[in-house]
């Protein structure tokens, strides 16, 4: 494989796709999130001891080989006719975890199956909202049973912003029936057509009750928010605005993740999604205090271009440079990544 | 109609438009209030209840739809053969409101008519004072006589650039005669020519005495002008850079809007004109204090391209990228849009 | 003339000189200075009375139209045939101030008899040192002789960097000789060869003993060597950066002006010189607290383009625009130009 | 020789340059540094009295000519064929020092004995550590045997990064064999195989004690480290980001540099490497508290453009460009070079 820097894939994505298709992933990355990494400084401190240095982690009991998880993406098979289960192979392969969307385009099983560690450990499953308790608990159900080992409920997303037209043999098969706002005779389409199928706070509280598996809310940018999901009894949080995606103007991800820690004083792990890049990206991530980063476009590059092993490849080339800048960081575990490797504002 | 976004109607107007009109209409747009927007970053509040949710509002006693106004754009038959007749159709279908050009090109009674809302609320009338106390009451009872709703002396463009040659046909035909600066035979010409024609404060308390209408003055940037135009009487504020067009490097109006509103203290509304693109746009300038907005140049691109049916889907469509991103952080009505909303800087 | 706008001159000079003399005119304007007066930000304060304004300054006893003097550039000939007589023709017509270059290219008494005003004021004599107080008097006694009412000497240029070879027909014919700088056996060619041909403090209090007219030294940014020069029994300082032109990566004249004012704290007047480019600058400069500006470019793209009509139309372009300024920003006269007409930062 | 800026040598060593060698000089480069010099900004001090100043500085008992010194560059046969030896014939021939790198394509002895000034001192030496302490230690002494004069070894870049194929015919000459990682059956590439061969601050203890030479470690960017550097019994120190090369997003290594000084009170000089481009840079460079600084690109590019002579001619138009920023900045000795010579932020 010649292809030696991550960057590398998104031309290689590019050529493989349908133009349409590459601009539904593309869309919404105005650069913002990788402007607010960019501006971050890491020192460089030689001459420290690193032997026996490396990337695992535990996370909600579950051991991991690197903190750099697959990002919930949507209809996989729009990229590669493999989909879903070759992401899952390659993140398996790579000893760690991918989060499967409530929009995968292949049975959950199959992509459960092909994600399991050799540990045992399974992927965690992304669910969207079905616009009442009773869709959202039979969906929910399935994925357990279908054996996945921690469920991420988006939040962020309440509107499905239809971008594209889906080819006619790239459907969401988990789900029972599409999701449509209901034709509303008075009212807005926005308030009480859309936002009306979306959850609540009271829904999470309810969520919360109906597993006992790890349960984290994706989509959080305001500390209030942070501190209410942990009041309700998640487990994690994903700080994330969607990878642009979503509402233009939001915060980058990365810039609102401090004042989250804060108020939240480490009662549970927080993720960072939407902006990761590269393995330094991922390592400035971790010194801002997140636990894990969530890795969307980069990891679909890599399969638009090879399949499994163009995913495996990206993780792998993301893992090596979060490795090479713990060691030029000095860093010879995630603990060690700390606020102070970076250059203060 | 095919085009979904704003933005797409910018083209589609310079295409239908002749070359020095679509420049005439450009001119002075340095990207300086553009950029003072998005510069602004929105907070995404998922899991809220927003059902009920809407954009209505009252002011000055008038119930309108949403706080989406049409700026006081002159001569619009140059866009459009239907000019502000349209424009007024188009404002009044959506159940919004109107500001009409002392400069309009078409006869106030017309516009006025096409503009009433359901609910029996006119079109507003912008008064350019027309250089004399006696003219320019002339004017304004004119444009009262024809039913307009409210008054809003414009205050910040005194000199009037000729920077286009109108042609033939397009006439501000509710003028009595154009203003022209008497030649002067000594002195200066912008002081006692061109200034000599404008407004003073004494004219702006003079005029709150000849109308019960709400009265405000637009262009005002300075709080100390906001002050004193609220101990003349005057009802209300549109905090204005011309849309960049009068004094090159004048502050960005949304710059200058919270100084302005702490000044005021809620003790008139306060409008923001000058860079609205779209509907994320208003709900920056709400959040920042502002009552309704006003919408120059996209109603204008809508008109240019597709005439009433361009003036009202421009409008439909900024409605509903604000409710959208009302919905995305979380305000179900214009009074939870708050400071709070934003990332403070 | 067609032309209403300054910078529209630049193109027609270009096309009017040889690549070379186009060069060395741009030379050093790395937009440093235009950066910094675009960062200012001007109020619009409407509804003034502004009658009677007017742009009249007295200036070291000498009544002047508005405060816009023509830079003192060297060898105008390369720019047109007319030279510095036309120039200066140009700057009596609009009433204003002329510096003429110790490196004029036409005898000064031509040069000051052109750019006398129907009140008998002579135009400023810029003195380059000439390597000894023997010769730098003689140069002196002779501008004196020839009718110039003040002095101003250039203490920033020691080194006159050989950016173009003259045409044989364009030189500084008011000099004995070219100041060369004797060739050193040891030393540093910079320290022991150019610099010692340069003015020293010493050289400056020897200068004001020289002369009763009033002496200016042109070239200072840091406030410690204003203070010095009052001290010194200056009259009045020309805050430069010589537009760029000698030391890469000295601060922008605009930027340095205010703690050169505090410090001196009105004991004399300091101009502005580097970056005028329009009206509006103009203005900035003086809220900033300068009595008055020099145009150095643009008068020479009006002297390129059309020659004493092309100077003395950018003066009255400049003038018009600095009177626009100021009746929109509520400003009749100069003094009434203070910093609180800028948005503070 | 007609080119006058050091900047010209730029495309004239591309054009000589094979594209990958070219790459392979460029890389890293992301105009980082290029950035930080700019921002800075230097205070014009006309009027001083300058005679008999000069460049002339001591470092650890050498004479130098002036602070400029040649950057440790590896294979430079790369880029001439005369190699590292017409490099050295350069820096001597101005009266400079050089630092030869570990990676030198040619002899120590014949590069030492070119580089040897007419007062006698010698090149300094590049160590980069081979691995374990018997490799370095017998390096070192191979090059202490042929004549360096300090020793600086280099601790940013333990992992060789294999950015180019080198032609057979350019080889590291003076290494016993070439340093690779151990091949490691488990455990981490980076942090087992590469960081395993890099030395720690205990081997920096033990090299202190291995020669009486000046010693200096080169990449330091954290004050802590520049600390414990003297306390290790370090000479001195050279604040480096590598280029840039090393580590994407290490802070700029101007501004490391005020921390680092404020730190070690001055304890031991401090060398600037890395975005020296002009003289100005190197004024910049000292103003901030640097004794001396590498130049390491510019001078590659002169000796790729035109051997011995074009990297002589990079150091005297760097002199030049540095003794007119002192002269026009009032200082005629390095030691006037200080903080206040520039515009604080």
């Amino acid at each position: 494989m010649t292809t030696t820097s991550i960057g590398a894939y998104r031309p290689l994505a590019q050529a493989k796709l349908e133009p349409e298709i590459w601009r539904y992933l593309r869309d919404g990355d105005d650069g913002q999130n990788e402007r607010a990494f960019a501006a971050q400084r890491i020192y460089p401190r030689p001459l420290c001891d690193l032997r026996g240095g490396h990337t695992h982690l535990d996370l909600f009991g579950q051991t991991l080989a690197h903190p750099l998880l697959l990002a919930p993406v949507a209809y996989q098979r729009l990229f590669h006719t493999g989909g879903e289960v070759v992401s899952a192979m390659a993140a398996a392969a790579q000893g760690g975890q991918m989060l499967v969307s409530s929009l995968a385009s292949q049975p959950f099983s199959d992509i459960f199956a092909a994600g399991r560690l050799d540990n045992g450990t399974a992927p965690w499953f992304q669910l969207y909202w079905q616009g009442d308790r009773e869709r959202s608990l039979r969906l929910l159900q399935y994925a357990i049973a279908a054996g996945c080992s921690a469920v991420v409920l988006t939040v962020d997303a309440p509107i499905k912003l239809a971008t594209m037209q889906l080819p006619g043999e790239v459907t969401a098969v988990n789900l029972e029936v599409a999701v449509q706002p209901e034709p509303t005779f008075q009212g807005s389409q926005v308030f009480d057509g859309w936002m009306a199928q979306a959850p609540t706070w009271d829904d999470v509280t309810w969520l919360r009750q109906q597993t006992t598996l790890p349960l984290l809310l994706k989509g959080i940018l305001h500390a209030d928010d942070a501190a209410r999901a942990v009041d309700c009894g998640c487990d994690g949080l994903v700080v994330s605005n969607h990878g642009g995606r979503v509402l233009t103007g939001a915060p980058a991800a990365i810039d609102a993740l401090p004042a989250i820690l804060r108020r939240i004083e480490q009662r549970v792990p927080v993720l960072l999604d939407s902006g990761i890049r590269n393995g330094r990206d991922a390592f400035v991530a971790l010194a801002l205090g997140a636990t894990a980063v969530l890795v969307g476009r980069p990891a679909i590059w890599g399969l638009a271009a090879n399949g499994a092993l163009g995913v495996a490849h990206v993780i792998r080339l993301l893992r090596d440079e979060l490795e090479m800048t713990m060691a030029l960081a000095g860093c010879a575990r995630l603990a060690d990544i700390a606020p102070h490797c970076l250059v203060a504002d």
